[in-house]
Parts: C-alpha cells; structure tokens; sequence
C-alpha cells in the first residue's frame, strides 16, 4: 500500500467548459428544454509537479460563468494549504468555506454559490486521494468510523442526526465492510438507464435504446413524464411493453407540476404501475412532496438532484416526503456533504439512490455509491443508481459499465479528469468549438 | 394624474458597488462578522432620453461579481422589451426570467441567480412606474385585484393559496383602500430600529442609541444575539431597563443556531420578555423553525430575510413556523413576489414586518409595506417594519422617517437610485474609494 505524500495547493484554476448537447436534445425534459452540458471546471496545482486535483460541478450552459466567478472568490481559502492542513479538521474547512461572512449572503449554502463550493471540494478530495494513492471510495472505505464522522459538518441537523448516531451507524456496519466491499470489487454496483426515456426522442428510438438497455441485463428503466399527459401515457404504455410487468419503470417529472396537479397527474400514470414519481414539485417543497407521497402510495416519491443542502435533505425525511434519495455529487459540498446525507438517510431508512447523467456525475456516483453500500447502508435491498451513458469521451477515466453494473474504479483520486482534447474544444467562450461556432453565427 | 408613457429597453448595464462598512463594524452580527454593504445595480436606458430605470439587490461584499454575472446572462431576455409588452402579461414575463431553462439549473429561485432576478425586476419595476409618474406603492394601490392578481405566478403555490383566494383577500379591501391611503399619507408606516444593538458596540454606544431612538418615538428595539450568551444576556439587561417594560425587545441570532440550541437559548432569554426571537436556526429549515415556535411560545419565531422564495414562505404559513413574515425586498424576486407571500400571510394570518437596513432595503420596503396595509392585511397591528439609518447619503431620493414612522414616497419610480457620487466612489473595483484602498494596501 502507498503512503500519504503530502501537497500544498499553489494555485487554482477554474474554467467554464460547455458541449453543446442542446442539438441533439440530449439531456432535455419538461423544465430544462435545451441544455448545454457544462461544468465549472477547478484544477488546483500544488507545489508538487506530479500531484494535481481537478473537480467540477455539473450546470447546463448559461450560468456556468456566474459559478465560476463564486469559484474565484473562494481562493483565498483554498491557496497555500496542504491537505494535512485541510484534513486535521475537515470539517472546519468545510465550514471556512460554506459560511465565509460575506458570501454567505449570496446563498447561503445553495443555488451557484454551493455548486461552486462543490467543485471546490470535489478537487480537493481529488488531490487528497491522490495524495494517498488511493480512488475516493476506497480512502473512505479504509477510515475508521471517527475519521468518517470527524469529516462531518453538523451545524442544523443535530435535531434529526447527532454525532453519536452517526458513529454507531457506521461502528455497526464495521465488522463486515470487507465482505460488502469484496463483493462490489467482484460485481460492481447496480444502475438503471435513463437514457432511452427522454421527452423528445421518437417512438422508434425509445424502442431501439430500450431494447438494447434490456441486452446489457439493465432491470431498471426510468421517463420523462409531464409535458403532455397523452403522450407520457402513450410512452408509458410502449415502455412498460417493451420490459413487461417484472421490471421496473421509473417516470421523472422535473419539478413541473403544483402538488395538486402532481397527484391527479400520477392516479392517470397509476396504470402502468410506476416504482416511483422523481421531482413532481419544486425540490424546494418539503411539505408537498410528503402530501403527494402520502396520496399516491404505493407510488414512492423520489427526489434530490436539486435539493440544496443537507437541511432539506434532512426535513424530507422528517417529513417522510421522500421514498428514495437522489442526492447530487455536484450541488451537495463534496463528499462529506453526500455522506452526511447517506448517514441521515441510514437512520431514517430511507435507500440512496444517486442523481447521475450531466457531466461527470457518473464518475462521482461511481464511487459514493460504493461507500454508501460498504460503510453505511449495507444493504442493496431498492438501491439503483442511476446512469446515463453520454459524453465519456470527455474523461480521462470514465466510469465502467458491465452487465449494467458500475464497477469500482481503480485509479486514485475522485475521477472527473477532462482530457487535454475535451479542454481544447469545450472551453467557453476560447475552445476551438466555440471560436468555430462563433464566427460562423457571424457571418 | 399623468397619463401613462411607454419606453423600450435599449441597453442593461450592471454594476458592482461596494461600501467599505467593514471598517467600523456596521451591520456585524453574529455570522456575518465583517460585512460590506454591497449591491449589484441595474440601469436600464431606454428610447426615451428622460426615462431610465435602476433597481438593486443588495449583497455583502463578495461574491457581488457572481451577482452581476447572472444579471448580465439575463440581459437577452429584457433588451429590446417595451413596459407595455412587459406588462401586457408580467407573470409570464416573471417566469420567462425565473425559469429560463440553462440557468435555472444554478438556482432555481435561490441564491445567486435569484439575487440577480429580484436586481432586473426591481429596476424594470421602477421604470414602469416612472412611466406612470408615480411611485410604486400608488402605482399598485391604483390597480384593480384582478391587476395585482395578474402579477403573480402561482406555480408551486396553489396548495396554499389560489387565485380565487387571492382575489378575494384584494376585493376584501378595495372599498376601504382609499381611508387607508389617506392614513398612511397623513401618518406614515411604523418602524422599529435595529441601530442600536449591533454586536460590537459598547455598553455606552447602546445606551447612547437607545436613548436617542426612545427620544424620537421609537417603541420596537431590536438587538442582536447568538454570540455569547452572558454577554446577551447582558445587553438584554441594559436595554429592557432602558425602554422599560411595555415597549417591544427583539431579539436576532442570525441563524446562530441548532433546534435544540435555540429552544435553550431563548428559555435563558424568557426573562427579558422578548417580543420574537429572529432566525433562530438556518433559513432552509421549515420543520425547525416551527418546532423552536411550538416550544418557546409565547415568544414568538419571526424569519425571512434569509429564506429564498415564495415555496418557503409558503411551508413556513403551513408548518406554523413563522409568527412574524420578514421577507426581503431584495431576495424575493421583485414586488410581485413579495406581494404574492403578502398574500398568503394574509391568508393564514401572520403579519409581514419586511426586513431592511443594507443598502436600499429601507427605500424599497418604505414602498412595500404601504402595499400590504392598504391592499392586502388592511390592519396595523403587530406590523412594525425595519429601519437602519445609515447609508442614507447614497441615495438619490433616500427614505424619510418621521417620529418613528416611515413617510410615503412620493417621486415617481421605486426609489433605489444611487447618486452619481456615491457610483463613482464605490463602483467596484474602479471607484475612486478602491482604486486609493488599492494603491495604498500595495505599499
């Protein structure tokens, strides 16, 4: 096993990176009508020439700039420590960030303001994994549960986590860790396809990528749902044919009804028995999500990927608004953050399954889904993550797929390195794509 | 009564204007420990020489630029856009901004980007009523219901208050509307102060400012707290002896707080009989709040300043977590969004005392409350609205206090225009204020 060499970060480098998916209306439904998949991209150089951490968070074109400059002003904080810094009390590093005095105002702890944050944190794990020579999981997977609790930032959600809770959850998952991660080693963590399902594709394309996700021995399948009722029943009705009554089907709503609409809108989809309804209402609205949940049971609620921070995590399960966890490695600080929220959801037994697709989620996912399984929930029993399989030829190391099972990766760090040629051609606004497309839109 | 002038929008230009407050401790509480009151301005230049609208959200220094990012990646969907057009169908136009589908991702409705949203609106609004030659206030009280009701968007809201209800809370008061606006014309809108119990001031500063407060009729003083509770504890003292036993305490933690920490807290506060306790505990936590409401009554809970939207607000009336409304003219996205929680506060009952102070604050909720009094609640009792009197110098057309009560505005627009001196000291980074601070701190 490698030893801990140390780093301290001399600089940080933040880029816009934009793919212009909104062509080909990949990524599109019933809010988000044409995405450009893009991050803002952090690249911390440290004053050793062989260690550099890289991290991102996931946005969809315009904005990716205002995210960027939240980036910026986080310097200050981030150059010139080292990760023995960082990590002798992560979580007041953790707080250093997330409440600095003035740009907390700006959030706090949500919106560009917390996104930026992540990708912050995300590169420092990177670097700090690769400090150890280790991926992420597996640095995580090696801590006792009093370095994993230590990493926590427990400031509003005592009321609902303690620290002492949160150490037993993970005491009690340590005598058999290595059997759990033995077995992930050897099959590698369940997903579900989201990519045969989005608003926009033809009958005949839902068909051919259904059918093919079927071959790969994907059990899962999840659509969007929401901009015409005829027509997700219509899809409903293909779908649900296409992989008979065993498997599941999962419709995603993209926050786009009130809680009122929410609940007559899913007695219609009732039919085609779905396993859950993903975001009917604002990821803001706590109270609704429990007042759909509770009307449309056996249906489960799903939500998470814009939930802003552990606090609404937190009252979602209070509330039992949520039957299923997506929680996102991107707008969540980092990991600690996501592990925050597994422990809370350990507790209230609620199973995490994790928002991926984007840029880079999948890499993410990939390796919290393995420390969710081997140190805190234990158990796979509803547990899918989710995968959408686009754009892994931006990655250095993208996540691998086997027999619709994400398998461990290998590599150390936390693995969202963009290659030297998807930085050439995607940097906004002077990557060669975009000084393409901008001088052919003038001409 | 003039008539009605239309104006295009012909460039939208944004800047980033900084105080140095930090430097002697305004606005310092206990997470906001060194605060420049800061704002990203809007100046929207039209086809017409004489017509020209500003608005502002109001920010604590850095993280302003992130602000103005958003602002600027808005600028396609205002320029070009007559008052007319705007206002033939503004909910729609309000979502057009809101819901843009690239930039929605960063917020939705939160942060950053809805910190830039409130900034465009609020300065589309006061060039509409600069168009009406009237103030904002009388431009909505001389609407009909069904034009308020046509301001607002109900999405996401409709669990709680529907636009029949709406309707009916503004038809409620038309027939009264106009004893109401004499009142106000003749009498002004109650205030309290917040200047005199800052964390950082002495034992003599308060005394000094309570004095002076009590002197020109103040009965509402607030203090801050959440620091140290012995030195809390001490204030209180002092203060309550000051202002004697029948004028209202207040108390502010800022959300200093856990659940449990705040029920503690405030029981060893009890004894100062303080009228509410602001913030106990973050923003985002509905459920808490109303907890902390449940367990120290008869104290009761006040919040808002913080919380990022009409979901929230509206979870806060559901949960009973909220005794006092204290929304943000700068948070919420723009006067129909602050109208749209006026009416659902009246709806369930709790009276909306806005929250002020920062920069421009005091100018847009001295407009703001008129509306709620004379259109919506219809009653004074237990609404007291902020006040902090410091910046006044800023502003073109600064608020008026008199005898403790806030005058009505009478220039036409919503009130925020900054003097061309105050632009040209503390425009960020170019100002004359940071070009010195520059050059001397590179000594």
């Amino acid at each position: 096993m490698q030893s801990f060499v140390d780093a301290q970060i001399v600089s940080l480098q933040v880029l816009d990176v934009r793919v212009p998916t909104s062509k080909d209306q990949v990524g599109s439904d019933a809010m988000h009508t044409n995405p450009d998949y893009s991050c803002a991209y952090v690249i911390l150089k440290t004053n050793n020439d062989h260690l550099e951490g890289t991290g991102l968070t996931f946005t969809l074109g315009k904005g990716t700039d205002a995210v960027v400059q939240c980036v910026n002003a986080m310097k200050d904080l981030v150059i010139g420590k080292t990760m023995s810094q960082v990590f002798k009390d992560y979580a007041a590093f953790y707080r250093s960030l997330t409440s600095e005095p003035q740009l907390r105002w700006i959030g706090p702890e949500k919106g560009a303001l917390h996104l930026a944050t992540a990708a912050v944190l995300n590169a420092i794990w990177d670097l700090y994994c690769k400090c150890h020579g280790k991926p992420l999981w597996k640095v995580i997977v090696d801590m006792t549960p009093q370095q994993v609790v230590s990493l926590i930032d427990f400031r509003y959600i005592t009321d609902a986590l303690t620290r002492d809770e949160a150490l037993k959850i993970l005491t009690d998952r340590e005598s058999t860790k290595r059997q759990r991660e033995e077995h992930m080693l050897k099959e590698g963590f369940p997903a579900y396809t989201t990519s045969a399902g989005w608003l926009g594709y033809s009958d005949e394309k839902i068909t051919k990528l259904c059918k093919e996700a079927l071959e790969v021995g994907f059990t899962h399948i999840k659509i969007k749902v929401g901009n015409d009722i005829d027509d997700d029943i219509r899809r409903c009705r293909l779908i649900r044919q296409l992989i008979g009554p065993d498997r599941k089907l999962m419709v995603d709503a993209n926050q786009r009804w009130d809680v009122d609409q929410a609940i007559q809108y899913m007695k219609r989809l009732a039919e085609f028995d779905p396993w859950w309804i993903e975001e009917p209402t604002s990821p803001d609205d706590i109270l609704g999500h429990a007042a759909i949940a509770k009307a449309i049971a056996p249906i489960k609620v799903a939500t998470g990927e814009m939930c802003q921070n552990r606090v609404i995590f937190k009252q979602l399960l209070q509330a039992k608004a949520m039957d299923f966890c997506q929680a996102d490695s991107c707008r969540l600080a980092g990991p600690s953050e996501v592990i925050t929220v597994m422990l809370m959801c350990a507790k209230f037994g609620v199973p995490v399954c994790m928002h991926a697709g984007g840029i880079g989620l999948c890499e993410y996912v990939n390796q919290l889904c393995l420390i969710d399984y081997i140190c805190i929930a234990g158990s796979l029993e509803n547990r899918v993550t989710e995968y959408v399989c686009h754009l892994t030829e931006l990655f250095i190391n993208p996540s691998v797929m086997k027999s619709s099972h994400y398998q461990c990766p290998v590599n150390p760090g936390y693995g969202c390195g963009l290659t030297p040629a998807a930085l050439a051609e995607y940097t906004f606004p002077s990557g060669s794509y975009w000084v393409k497309e901008c001088s052919s839109s003038n001409k």
